[in-house]
Order: C-alpha cells, then sequence, then structure tokens
C-alpha cells in the first residue's frame, strides 16, 4: 500500500522536533528533507540536513514544477522537491513535512490528500517559558515570536488535527493514532476486500 | 470535555461484537442500549439488553423526535433513544451505536457530526467461512446473507473509516486510535487553548 504525507505545522519553542524523534521511535517515517540555496553550516550534511543547491538549480525546480512548496527566506530559497516524497510513498513509507502554515497551503492545493496536523502549546505561558528557557533569543525575539506563533495558531482551524504537547509521549501517541486511524480511510481500504 | 458518538456497522458474521469487546478493554465506552417494542427473551434485562417499551410508547418517542433512528422489523420497532446518549456523552464519556447502515444514515442527518466506521471481512470466503462456522444458518440462509454483506460494503464508501477485522487484536487497535484521532479535532481542541 502507498504511503500517505503528514504536514507538521506548529510554532517555534513548541517542541516540535522532540515530539517527531518520539514519534518515529514508534513507527518508521520518511522524514522529508527541504532543498536550498544558503551555503552549509559547518557540519550540516547535504541530502541529510537539506539538499544544498545553486539558485540555478532551484529555478529549474520551481519552472519543472518539482517542488510542493518553496518560500524565500533571508534571501535563500527553501522548498520541498516532490522527488524524494514520491519515492518514499512509492516504497510504502509515510512521510513527515515539518513545514510551516503557508507552505502547508501551498502543498494542499497541489495535493488536497495530505493530512494537515498542528502541534500546539498547551497555553501561551507555557510557550513563553519555552521560549525563555532556551536561552537564545532577547525577550523582543521571544515577543516577536509569541505574536507569530498567535497568528501560526488562527490558521489551525483549517488544519485536520489539533495536537496540544502538554506531554511530549501523549503527543506522539496521539500522532501514532491520526497516522492509523488515517490509514482506515474507505478509499484505500475498501479496495484490499473488492480486490479479493 | 463532551463525548463523541461513533457508529459502529458491519454485517452478519463479521465478529463485530468480539472487536468491540476488546475495544472495551482498551478504553471506557458508553454502548448505546436500544429501545424495542418486541417481548423479553428469558434472561433478557430491561435497560441491559434493551429498553423494553410497548407500541404507544414508542411511538410517543417517534412523535416527540426523542430517536436518533428507528426500524420496523417482523412487527416490533426497534431504536435509538436519544437520551442515554446524549447524557453519557454530556458526562464526557464516547458512546458506541452498534446499528446497520439504513440507521446509521438517519443518525448522520439528524447528526452530521456523528463519526461511522464499517467493520469488514478480510475477503467474502471468510465471511462465508465465519457464518458457516456458526453452525446456525442453512445454506440459503447463509447465501442471503453473504448478499446483504455484499449491499452492506458497497453502503460503506460514505463511512468515515474502513477496518478490516482479520486479526480481533489489530481491529481494536485501529478503533482505538480512531476515536484518538477523533479527539484531535480542531474543533474541539483549540477552545483548550483560547481559554488560556
Amino acid at each position: 500500500m502507498r504511503g500517505k504525507t503528514f504536514i507538521i505545522s506548529g510554532p517555534s519553542g513548541v517542541g516540535k522536533s522532540t515530539v517527531l524523534q518520539a514519534l518515529m521511535q514508534r513507527r518508521d517515517l520518511y522524514f522529508s528533507v527541504s532543498a536550498t540555496t544558503r551555503t552549509p553550516r559547518p557540519g550540516e550534511v547535504d541530502g541529510v540536513h537539506y539538499h544544498f543547491v545553486d539558485t540555478a538549480a532551484f529555478q529549474e525546480m520551481i519552472d519543472a514544477d518539482a517542488l510542493l512548496e518553496y518560500a524565500q527566506y533571508v534571501g535563500n530559497y527553501y522548498g520541498t522537491p516532490k522527488r524524494y516524497v514520491d519515492e518514499a510513498m512509492d516504497a510504502g513509507r509515510d512521510v513527515i513535512l515539518d513545514i510551516e502554515v503557508q507552505g502547508a497551503h501551498q502543498v494542499c492545493g497541489k495535493r488536497p490528500e495530505t493530512v494537515r496536523i498542528f502541534i500546539a502549546p498547551p497555553s501561551w505561558a507555557e510557550l513563553e517559558r519555552r521560549l525563555a528557557s532556551r536561552g537564545t533569543d532577547s525577550p523582543e525575539k521571544i515577543a516577536q515570536r509569541l505574536q507569530r506563533a498567535r497568528e501560526e495558531v488562527a490558521c489551525a482551524a483549517d488544519y485536520d488535527y489539533f495536537v496540544i504537547n502538554d506531554c511530549v509521549e501523549t503527543a506522539a501517541a496521539e500522532l501514532d493514532a491520526i497516522i492509523c486511524a488515517e490509514h482506515c480511510r474507505p478509499a484505500d481500504r475498501m479496495a484490499l476486500l473488492q480486490n479479493d
């Protein structure tokens, strides 16, 4: 059976990567690697952290409609190549796209069957606490991130699912249940019986 | 948080009650008890196996729109009173309605938010084997049940989920995941964050 694609969005500081790590302990998933025109940082490996490409190659992907979504950020392009997503799904693996709400909107425009899951903090106070405890952002930057988080959560009403990351294991179990449930849709399952 | 209602349908012989028993080992659910005008059989307890009522009382429920669905079968009425379903949901319990496809259609006409799950056999040959192994039906009756099963499965395309009962524990785990996932819908969950 072909794999499915799941978009995971959520504000900065919500603990998305920790939840995704816990989820990957529970089931095999292909975590999509973005393409970017930005220069690799020390330690970053091509094909693992990003597919590093030059601007001409990225533009070719745009022209060939070879990206599920893309955006420009601080002068560099970032995007999701269709190729690796499709290869994984063809091999029967489910795909996780860790992208923000605008990217999710682009993907669903091209592929409405994509399942969208939003990961939210248990409260605004807790999100602020998590951002502050990272110790990397100024109070102004944290205020900006909180404002952005409120805008992102407002977009989450369009998502299929809304998982609150209060406890990492509970959030991972809910993501696991959502993926399991989405594989029980009649469109996929009825064929199994009819082919009998 | 208010409970949700889940309809479970599936052909005779599919093993629905075994799967539901396994599901109830995993989570607390209120199993809806039907009202009927038929006479109790020896050992049947009012309020446990059915709510036994007379025809006048059943007609009153129809007139008062106090039933989620009802049907006549061999001269007797059978139906699902709204009252116990609503009491359970108000108490935060999820409700299971074990009803067939026409009843499911009636319930969703009144309450479109109801989640519909169809339980199917792994194959027609296996369904026939399960029906025969019960030893209660004649070959003609089994042929009738198989024909009816094919008609019911044809209606399952409208259902939200399609669970194949190949292994009871797998089917119960899938039902469990579906119920968990349905509690992660933004309409229910976003309020938890906004009330912060």
